[in-house]
């Protein structure tokens, strides 16, 4: 498995008249946390892109535990949890407040796509050099 | 069931570099969907929450089938399909473009509130009057 | 002038936890109010990028006199006070509540610019042909 | 004069189709930037709410000069140029990208007001002692 942290301090444009997060910006949670993921390996979503592939979301699965507010300072915890063999990767998304609250998981799963040809491919050679010493052996 | 329909028209701040909105926007088009739901039943949200009630989302589940581009004008199709019997609820979203091609679809489940106790309770009555006309005798 | 209506309803989305709409989010009414009055005249902000122009904003002032809130019903008022005559074009935008209030004024200016070469250029003729009717004879 | 600095990733949801970071978010760079020079004092705007005091913004003003672009890691310098004497304080931001180049400044202006009453009221005390040593004598 490959695991990854990223913090984010909630801002007063995130909130609702709830007075908490608004539930849609936890796809910008998810986000970033997965792009931070794929710097810390050594790599970025801008590289990937530049390759002139794309990685489009086609499936998100969000639960909502406990509120995160103004001024939270936020953790996301990103996870691979399987290598991608085709065309398909997954991110397992877990948010915690400072106390340590688990506020919501979210899983993501997006494609690798020619942007060119709009057709399905796999996940980049150079990512993937990156992420499969955290995989052991197979 | 109960099924009501609205429209939107994607504007520039919803699109993303890939040319098209950004996956974290639908949840809006969601709550767009589920409010005016309940406004075409003659009662809306904000009468809700007049009412000391909140509806928290507490799970969404998307599927991205095709993307909406910049001034496409979507219809949110929004499906009630089972009246709720507790203090949750779980509205069914459709979203189409103009030639008719469902782009996403959404579930998202959202729990009765107080906002006083943050306690779960049930529909309002009032709100219940209005829906349970669409779901023949039980 | 010329002179353009629209209208928004606010969604929770746009709310922050003062329990008004977010000040930040005026921008995107301004834009949906310009792009609005284009359509009115029978074009939209779609065919100018067709053609190989887009309209980045260079300059927005914003003043906030009144909040809006949920579920508001706004008029998005959008005026253009002077035919523009090279590559700049100013919006000026008055934001309505349901009650006649005045809210928010914008003045946005845009410029029109040939996306290839990123070099300013003035407005498209076949616009042009659309606006010049309202500002008499010049 | 009080001058702080912060800075912020620019995800994939700031971005457009023109391929650049939407004009009307950079209202929400100025509210960081802001709020981190408040809290680089040893202090929060949340301090500030939590003594029944809100600060809503009335005026912006934005001059836009280059584009941020997805992954930029920009620079938000914030500066407080006056102490405020009465209910109005003004904020001057100014955006750098990673090479330096200004991308956008902007002035925003905020009043300080009662929350209870809605009425305008003097800066809170207590964050007055933290900036009034940035301003020499007077």
């Amino acid at each position: 498995m490959y695991s990854s942290e990223t913090h984010i301090r909630i801002h007063y444009a995130l909130t609702d008249q709830m007075g908490v997060v608004y539930h849609g910006h936890y796809a910008q949670f998810y986000e970033i946390g997965r792009s931070e993921a794929i710097r810390q390996l050594g790599y970025t979503y801008k590289d990937i892109e530049a390759m002139g592939i794309i990685m489009p979301v086609v499936d998100i699965h969000s639960k909502f535990l406990r509120p995160a507010k103004y001024d939270d300072l936020i953790t996301v915890k990103t996870n691979l949890k399987e290598l991608p063999t085709a065309h398909k990767i997954i991110f397992h998304s877990e948010i915690y407040n400072e106390a340590g609250d688990l506020l919501n998981v979210g899983d993501v799963t997006l494609y690798f796509m020619e942007a060119k040809t709009m057709k399905r491919c796999n996940m980049p050679e150079a990512l993937k050099q990156k992420i499969v010493q955290f995989f052991g052996q197979y």
